[in-house]
């Protein structure tokens, strides 16, 4: 079966089940249902705070096969889920899925439960280092699930993925479970990726090395949702939270992209007062950011909001007036988490909020221009995060197919040329964004429009920009480098991509070596 | 049927259906379930502002016999529920039953929609003015439903109360549905009592007087629950909104009797630091806070929170450092209105994170005093908060029963006689609040303590307050008197009084003239 991407996908996937075939980035709105939820009472007078993961685990009664979920907000120095699973395999518990928003290198103790079947299953926006090249392998048991950063709290709002217990690495939480990312040595900023864990699933644990006197202040997750309180010596790193290396690239190629990225902007028109922007924390892509905001200066412009992924490049853009407010759903550096903490008009968003589109309309539905970047490219504009040039599993959508989705301009940003491979081919090894949400692509050699964004294209002829279509920028490319070989792979699905709307969008298979 | 206080009620009530019996404060706990929810999905490009009441009427397809609810914060300068349910009565629409917060004498238009048979049910956690004495009269066509400010939540979130349309009064909405109560001409702070109706029902429309635009900061309602935002003139009169009039008692024996509480909360031991505290917004609960507050101040504690209805008084003492953090779920004064707009300090709750039984622990149960009001007290402590001396609803339980339930030390009170008649009663017309759930009546003649608190007896009699039985004020009270007559009722039951937990702890019968 080939879905109307050309992508093959079969019927049914062995781990996974049937398949919801994807049909297009906004065939599947009307009326979705929330799933109901089982709360298990409090009465006055009981307490929530326990000494340790065991207890906690005791208390649980987790078993064999149980769906158990974490955030990504510790990043590259989460203590909490190594923690959790080692706790769970020294009980020799099995079968047990873990889904987490993301999954980084530290996460590397994971491959050796993945070998053991303690972990039988993953499902997660992103995930990058040992783990992913486990998955690659074949060695998770079940196809991992990538899904993106609206699709997951998609999934769970709607029951399509059941979570038994969250736990919920809280830098502060106080006794009766009110938690905030933004006191405490694990100060991450915004938990927008935990709050729809929080509100689904069955049970939900708050593991704090900040234990604070009730009540906490602010509150980003609520009592209500909390079921148990864990105090325990650290839940993370903070050099790995938020490492500050989020910076503006130096690269003069990486520089010029993002100079013709800002001139695409400004000629589409949307450079205007109560404009929109969001980028993410690439070179390039905060490059973009720097030279947009010498535009709106410029041309004296207020944008309403920057989203996303939050920088101190964003944050200096709401602190000059260029923006009357940001939508963060997660804290990428020290300024920015600073900055959430203090100024009211630095608002959270849980994930939900951010991209899922079964709610009453995400944020970025309201995007006006999204600064993407891009693993491979084909000349249908599908891009690839997801996998990278042999075809192991390097990343993930996390919100890029959401905002290439919501937003009225999306645009790739680019080298060429990266590796000695060409970025643009004729058909990705992985889609993760379908092309008819990205509009435009920009490299250094050239640039090149969706041929569905006509009215672009008109602007785009009145600049001395270098527009071209993709097939000859792909030419351009093949002309430097040759024509790469295509990556092999088995017929082994070791992961199943589904699209924001729970549909499936493409499968990883095993690459031979 | 008598029920396990003694009231008559029946298992089957016409126009409520069948009774879930009252069994106990604390015996209806628990796994619970919270209900699925329809969800209409917003796309990319879709937009949310209707330029009237009408255009939302037409867009939401309003049907004989549906369900819409309203809020409460507007209180007696709400224009929104009599704009809607005028606007729905001119379309012939029949059979609305309106699940409003509270109902106040600004509402009176609603009697004559309750007499054309507009309006046929009344859901309401307090009721008061002409539409309490047309409901007392047996006019409505269906028995109203009288529940409390944790019951309503509870009901709308486990399915009980199904909200066809919430109508969300909004001091201020942005342009997609975003809302807060602290901007605008009607800013009347937290909009707690509507976060159950944004979340449940199955539509929901934002109406408001200040439509600013995309997006709102601060945000209290998001906009992944709202479908529409329609702007009208003016969704209330600040007057009727925030009036100022909540002020401490000039009353010597009101002040007597404050100063008596305060001695009991002193001599139960919870005056020290982390205690937390709510009082009504009566003028002699309110003395007790300011009783509290020296007594506070005099032995350096510092308090962990205050919450409820806030008052001036309340933040005062947040400002002087008295507690680390309020609990907010409405704003009683301008000043509230201010502090919560500014303070971070000052955190709003939603109704159910308030009072609801049925979540992971709702604040009440962190509450240690609770300053309470009664109508009538009998033998057994259960307070009548509900009927008046003749039998009409004047009012209802608020959160009188969710705080005496969830308070470690609740304390009522009241003057031993009021309009001439007792206040202690062998029977109270209506049973608002078990009696379980309360441990002490203060009086200027005396103070009654619940028998079940022996421990409480035990350090009342270290003081000189003048501690005796309930028996005997009611004898010292009725040696004043007289004994009242008993009101004569019909058998006609007007009203169902369900306790938070969804059970039928009393009903009320339309008194005889």
């Amino acid at each position: 079966m080939k879905n109307i991407l050309g992508r093959d996908i079969p019927d049914y996937i062995e781990g996974y089940g049937s398949v919801k075939h994807f049909e297009g980035a906004f065939s599947n709105y009307g009326v979705k249902e929330k799933v109901g939820v089982k709360v298990s009472t409090v009465k006055p007078g009981e307490e929530k705070v326990l000494n340790s993961i065991d207890e906690a685990l005791d208390r649980l009664e987790l078993k064999d096969g149980m769906t158990i979920s974490f955030h990504h907000h510790l990043r590259n120095g989460d203590f909490v889920l190594n923690n959790v699973v080692y706790a769970i395999s020294k009980r020799g518990i099995k079968d047990i899925k873990i889904a987490a928003s993301s999954i980084f290198p530290v996460h590397e103790p994971l491959v050796e439960h993945i070998k053991n079947g303690v972990v039988t299953g993953i499902i997660a926006n992103y995930i990058s280092g040992p783990v992913a090249e486990a998955v690659s392998r074949g060695e998770l048991k079940n196809p991992a699930v990538m899904m993106t950063h609206g699709g997951r709290p998609r999934a769970i709002e709607s029951g399509d993925l059941h979570i038994d217990v969250a736990f919920i690495g809280a830098p502060t939480a106080d006794t009766y479970g009110n938690i905030n990312g933004v006191y405490g040595d694990a100060a991450c900023g915004s938990l927008g990726y935990a709050v729809s864990d929080a509100e689904y699933a069955d049970k939900v644990v708050a593991i704090t090395d900040n234990l604070v006197p009730y009540p906490a202040s602010p509150i980003e997750i609520s009592q209500i949702y909390v079921d148990y309180v864990v105090k325990v010596d650290s839940i993370g790193n903070p050099a790995g939270i938020v490492s500050g290396t989020t910076k503006v690239t130096k690269d003069p190629v990486g520089l010029k992209i993002a100079k013709m990225a800002a001139k695409v902007i400004e000629a589409s028109g949307l450079v205007k007062d109560g404009m929109s922007f969001q980028t993410g924390a690439g070179g390039t892509s905060l490059a973009v950011a720097v030279e947009l905001k010498e535009i709106m200066k410029k041309k004296d412009v207020v944008g309403s909001f920057a989203a996303g992924g939050i920088t101190g490049y964003i944050v200096d853009m709401l602190e000059e007036g260029l923006f009357r407010s940001l939508f963060d759903v997660q804290c990428f550096d020290l300024k920015a988490v600073e900055s959430y903490r203090n100024n009211p008009k630095h608002q959270g968003m849980s994930g939900s909020m951010y991209g899922n589109p079964h709610n009453k309309g995400a944020v970025v539905n309201n995007l006006d221009v999204m600064i993407l970047g891009a693993t491979e490219i084909d000349t249908d504009f599908n891009v690839n995060v997801t996998t990278g040039s042999s075809g192991v599993i390097m990343g993930g959508s996390g919100g890029h197919s959401d905002t290439a989705a919501g937003s009225k301009l999306s645009i790739v940003v680019t080298n060429l040329i990266k590796g000695r491979l060409p970025i643009i081919k004729d058909r990705v090894t992985t889609v993760t964004t379908p092309g008819e949400s990205i509009d435009v692509v920009v490299t250094e050699r050239g640039i090149a429009v969706n041929p569905a964004r006509e009215d672009l294209i008109e602007e785009l002829k009145k600049t001395n920009l270098p527009v071209m279509t993709i097939e000859d920028l792909k030419q351009l490319a093949e002309t430097m480098t040759g024509k790469p070989e295509e990556i092999q792979t088995s017929e082994e699905i070791v992961a199943v991509v589904e699209y924001r709307d729970g549909t499936v969008i493409d499968v990883v298979k095993k690459p031979l070596e």
